[in-house]
């Protein structure tokens, strides 16, 4: 028997998901039963971590104690660390996504991850606390090394973020960025039935181990169509370069049909809450820049509403998280993978939740090329 | 809107596709129009590649460029050969799939490959000619620096199955032998939407490097409830042991509800067309094995017509294409690998023709945990 649905599976149910959920319509994303924007504004990045991967937030005793243990495996094994030069050099071409792809699918390789199907609940997570864990090591570590710099080797005694931002630069960062990067990691965590969370549930299903399905995962996420990337919306507003330019700029692309990269989503119609927030946080840091990405949002909405009326067009998270990075001194090409420092963790939540259920993922296709000619019965 | 459809997508049309279809009720699967057995009987590897890129067989002056073509993209980049050692090493707590998909990843960050949506046709198809060209050299390469031994380069003037079976041994191999692996290749270059088929295509959908898409449909095919282990049959034959304890052996594990490894198929509802022509090329060879095999195929198929009466259970591809593989030489842990030498073909074509489309696949999931508290509108 088979069914038709819509194109790219387009508002098909796959599964059912505790792990949370976006509405559109509301404006509004929520992990577990609890709103993102909230969790971004008031907890850790550790503690939403735990959310995901246990269900409920952590006390404070468990609190201490989940920091501490995530703390601890960041450190890379000895192999994969002396391996990491070299996938940086080869890795250049293709830049930093690719990288932590190839190092992500070492590390898994190099820590014998058996089959999820193999493995009890605690098992699996604890493969997956392993990876999330080491995934800023990998990626700061293939930064620095592309430029001719020594790895900074992991902090424990500091929180997620800070010491993603400390292994980066090499030096402690100020908190108020610090706690901005923790902010925008906690907002980006999970969103939705996405396709690079879909790639690693597929993964998943087939029962191929952790590593598998997170190598998938950041493939997808490494395509144009999905990942997203902050740094367009930055590059856009460096393109547009002045405030007096705003107007012709944006009217030039619109009517040529261009898409205004940082603007628009497939699933918002009011306000990305999103880009709300860090908008807030932007705002929080002030400075030139600022006044001037708020100045092209608030006219592009205009002008949009102008020549596309009927659109609810509005920033998305690309646009403010682009500026907040820049505040807080990431390099633009560490964009994208800061993103998916923090999305590993939603994808490792959808990996362990799809590794209960046991049926793979197995659609089917429609052929429609030349009949083939059926041999005779015998 | 959401729709609600099978659990596993069973059944689902995700896409049209004129690559091929099984045909379960028939025990038939074909490539484009062709009967893929028919194509295994009579042309060689190369031709039924070039069958799935380009949609027709190659003439005589066609098929000589390709082989030509093909041939000299063996060889790989300085870079990553220097890195095999290091994948090997690390890999060896996991297998050959796991340094295989290291490896592909490597590859192509260091190709520098390009999102497929935006490369035109014919660089598209470049670039998945050079990956497929590259896993027999990369898996041959991975196997022999895990035993300490070097690498063996790649020959030119061997057709694709003869200079794999050259570079694993470092001897040209007996014909017949090139040939039996060189059918079971054909065999097995695809065989409908399966779940690491699916992979490649979602990650593609995103607009995603080829590589991208290969490394995730490895992980895929590594998950035991996918790619299977051709070697889960031989050991099933080693563990029988002796002709007078098959009917024993079987009898105790089917009353146990175990399964019995290389019988039974999820489509196929007849014999597996697969199994059939394997067999043939098995009892071309002869020996103990074969006669061996042959009689337990045909005591199992007597037990479990009366012990599972009404369920049709017959040999699976597994079955004898193990003892192919172990006629022919092959190290049992290659099994896998070398059916993945010849499924990357596969994938690649689902990849191309997946790029097509421009549409990204992205389901939906239906939240079920506890409600959330969405924020007062303001």
């Amino acid at each position: 028997m088979q069914m038709d649905v819509p194109r790219g599976l387009a508002g098909v149910v796959v599964t059912d998901t505790a792990l949370g959920d976006v509405r559109g319509r509301e404006g509004f994303y929520h992990y577990r039963q609890y709103s993102a924007v909230e969790l971004a504004q008031s907890t850790g990045f550790e503690d939403v971590w735990h959310l995901m991967f246990y269900g409920e937030l952590p006390d404070a005793d468990r609190r201490r104690a989940f920091l501490a243990e995530t703390a601890s495996l960041r450190r890379l094994p000895d192999d994969v660390r002396a391996a990491l030069p070299a996938i940086a050099r080869s890795s250049a071409p293709s830049g930093p996504l690719a990288g932590l792809r190839t190092a992500l699918s070492l590390l898994g390789a190099a820590s014998g991850l058996r089959p999820v199907y193999d493995l009890d609940t605690e098992s699996r997570r604890r493969d997956a606390l392993t990876a999330c864990a080491a995934v800023p090591t990998l990626l700061t570590a293939l930064y620095r090394l592309g430029r001719g710099l020594e790895p900074v080797e992991p902090r424990e005694d500091l929180p997620f973020a800070a010491n993603y931002l400390y292994m980066l630069s090499g030096s402690e960062p100020e908190p108020a960025r610090a706690r901005a990067i923790e902010q925008y990691l906690i907002s980006t965590v999970d969103h939705g039935f996405n396709a690079s969370t879909f790639t690693a549930r597929v993964i998943a299903s087939t029962g191929a181990d952790l590593a598998a399905c997170l190598v998938g995962a950041t493939g997808a996420l490494s395509g144009p169509l999905h990942g997203g990337a902050p740094s367009r919306a930055l590059d856009t507003l460096d393109a547009i370069g002045t405030p007096d330019r705003i107007d012709p700029w944006i009217r030039e692309r619109v009517l040529a049909g261009e898409r205004i990269m940082g603007f628009g989503h497939p699933v918002y119609r009011t306000e990305d809450p999103r880009s709300r927030m860090l908008r807030g946080i932007a705002e929080s840091f002030g400075g030139p820049l600022v006044e001037f990405a708020v100045q092209v949002e608030s006219q592009v909405e205009v002008i949009l509403a102008e020549l596309k009326p009927g659109r609810e067009l509005h920033t998305n998270v690309e646009f403010y998280a682009g500026v907040v990075m820049e505040l807080c001194g990431l390099p633009r090409e560490m964009f994208t993978p800061t993103f998916c420092a923090a999305r590993v963790v939603g994808w490792s939540a959808n990996i362990l939740e799809q590794s209960e259920d046991s049926k793979i993922i197995r659609p089917a296709a429609r052929y429609v090329g030349p009949p083939p000619v059926l041999p005779q019965a015998s």
